[in-house]
């Protein structure tokens, strides 16, 4: 069901970049409604989160509090499934040791005419994660969101989610506590995007926010971004698998589908020297698909966006690999690392023939919001910087100036400036 | 002119607070205009940008090329004034020298169970760099933008400028062959960034775009952030001075001048401990005015945006400093580090009394592209981190799986995705 390509094939460079072109989301235009209800919360605050929550969440801040109190945190937890829980730990612990690699070092120096020169990184200081309600309502993402975020030591972390009649996943809060967040609103949408930016009577605002969610939430938080930070916006997700023959057909048809579940407009992708491997993959794909509760899903994932592509050797994959750019590159191989060298673009590398995605996305320690839609070409994962701003620092003594004076000058009179030349050279000349 | 205000008065908080948030830009609505220059050159490439070539900048692509010639380039590094090509190649080897501390070294280790987890940095593979036209063309910006680049490691860095008729600031160009730029095209404007997006016959399409501009490129990197990655959108420019009394006043006056230059929405600010200090600084500002040949200018941001801002001590700076969280923050005491420990938002700190926020623009070293308009709260300035990307990397062995496998199984079906459990599963056991 899913296309093949063949880089021999004479018409290939021309199906691949149409395949690489393809739109694998529909964006629906909710700009407009986006600013309506921006300027509404700015306007009217809490009222008009409780007027949004009632219409689209079913909700009555009359009868349950928005905001998620101790006791609720508390028994979620208590009362979850233990062997969840335990799980959730284990994950938590990892991603921390993991990220706690990230932190940046201060770098402060003199240089050698004696100027001070460096960098000092700071936490943001409050920080607003969305989360997503229903379906998508993932504890997983709250991890790989939350735990950054205290890593890179941000004062306040505030967590929002949308909770249809006061409702929330409990592996959600649970996930919640073991990562340390006790501030919990239960709105979601474009309001808690504007509420997180703006404030309301509530909420106090955050710097950044970040975190998934609906066509509402991305419109948002594309148009708070300048008063606060986002990260990135995710689209939809995608796998790449190189693979030679020497691979379980079945171990990488679930590796395949496994992406192709989360989306119709997910795509997962096969690249591969040999075609006779190639179509047992297809044929597994094919059986395992009539078991997956998600089948519908994946299903349209796999034949509309689902690719096989042939090699004459696997060398052959890099340039393609590096075109393709995807959020998860598995490399089933006996020595993926001299192939992972040569690979400029991919979110994440997932090594060897026993190191299925699904690891990465839940217990391997590394996170897993990564750059989706050839965004890796650009861009990185979600990490501790993410959490954190750089702050440069300068200082000259007397004789330094003395020494940069005369370029600076020049320069400054060279664009025009003519303020910025006397702001130097009044130091050396009080007649200048 | 500018306002003043006390921190003990107490109608200070209001007022601080609608200091703060005074819009300093008229924002213009680009956008529908923006969007079918886009559309446009996607459709006919190299011809729409001749046309909008020749409406826009008079510079007709049958008479010029639209590269800029190798002997070009040449030229105008020889004919340039000595004294300023001597301060660009100081400017250039102190930048250099300062950012390549800042490059990111590879994390790649065996955690305690025998799992390999990395992050791996490499450079984007091309960036565009928008340089503006006409009084805007600054030599030391395409060093600030060009250098951290190449320091990255990107193979290929294409510089665009619009050139009216034809012509390019010849220092602005001598700039771009000492940052090692061959690659020029004399294209401005939404077409420039639509170009470097997508590609044309003659550009071939980068992977991200930094660099400022006027209201249509800002819109353009906008509407194309996503297909390419952007930096900032750089607003008007700020300098923060918190100063005791122990200052020349037409030092400090000349610092914020420097400032107050650049755009009628640009915003100088002291703070300082001492009101009769800060009349002598009003009063120098208002002498020196006069003098500057951009005076209209100038006069203008002082008058509409700039303020004094008295506090009973440099202590209490700390929190009104934060809430601003200015581009440019001098420190201008005997111990600006004991301050600077307190102050977690600036884009770039300037201390001492030695240390005009110029030296910052020219030759110090550090970056001059720094957050404005408050977003030093949750974003730092350009780096050789913005031209780089990091890849996270994972490698399990068999045992390793089999130590992860149950909670990763555990968590994939408390979420309801049973593909992700069957992805792990079939790994363990082939009947999963």
């Amino acid at each position: 069901m899913a296309i093949w390509l063949n880089q021999q094939a004479a018409d290939f460079e021309a199906r691949f970049k149409a395949f690489l072109t393809t739109k694998r989301e529909v964006s629906e235009d909710v700009n407009a409604a986006v600013k309506s209800i921006i300027s509404d919360v700015i306007a009217r605050g809490d009222v008009a989160l409780a007027d949004y929550s009632l219409k689209f969440d079913g909700l009555d801040f009359n009868r349950i509090s928005m905001r998620v109190t101790a006791t609720e945190l508390d028994e979620a937890y208590r009362d979850l499934d233990p062997a969840i829980r335990d799980a959730l730990h284990l994950a938590a612990e990892r991603i921390e040791k993991h990220h706690r690699r990230q932190l940046p070092k201060d770098d402060i120096y003199e240089d050698a005419i004696g100027v001070t020169l460096g960098s000092r990184w700071t936490a943001i200081e409050a920080v607003g994660l969305y989360v997503p309600g229903g379906m998508a309502s993932y504890p997983s993402s709250v991890l790989m969101n939350a735990i950054p975020a205290r890593v890179a030591g941000v004062p306040r972390i505030v967590m929002v989610v949308p909770a249809r009649e006061g409702a929330i996943n409990p592996a959600v809060l649970a996930a919640a506590k073991i990562a340390g967040i006790d501030e919990i609103y239960r709105v979601g949408g474009a309001q808690a995007v504007a509420a997180l930016a703006y404030g309301t009577e509530t909420i106090a605002p955050v710097a950044k926010i970040t975190g998934p969610g609906n066509a509402f939430v991305a419109a948002a938080k594309r148009q708070v971004f300048g008063t606060v930070g986002i990260d990135m916006i995710a689209g939809p997700s995608e796998v790449l698998v190189i693979a030679d023959r020497d691979n379980d057909p079945d171990w990488l048809a679930a590796d395949l589908l496994a992406q192709a579940e989360h989306d119709t407009g997910a795509q997962s992708i096969l690249i591969t020297n040999d075609e006779t491997f190639g179509r047992s993959v297809e044929q597994a794909v094919e059986r395992q698909l009539k078991r997956l509760s998600r089948n519908e899903t994946a299903s349209a994932s796999w034949r509309d966006f689902g690719a096989i592509i042939l090699v004459p050797d696997l060398e052959a994959s890099v340039p393609l690999a590096d075109r393709i750019a995807a959020e998860h590159l598995e490399i089933a191989t006996d020595n993926p690392e001299a192939l992972m060298a040569k690979i400029r673009n991919a979110g994440a590398f997932f090594l060897g023939r026993h190191t299925p995605e699904v690891i990465g996305d839940y217990v391997g320690g590394s996170n897993h919001v990564l750059p989706t839609a050839r965004s890796a070409r650009f861009s990185s994962g979600l990490s501790v910087l993410d959490y954190m701003k750089r702050s440069s620092i300068l200082r000259l003594g007397a004789e330094q100036l003395r020494q940069l004076a005369p370029p600076a000058i020049t320069l400054a009179n060279c664009e025009g400036l003519d303020a910025h030349a006397r702001s130097v050279a009044i130091r050396l000349n009080p007649e200048a």
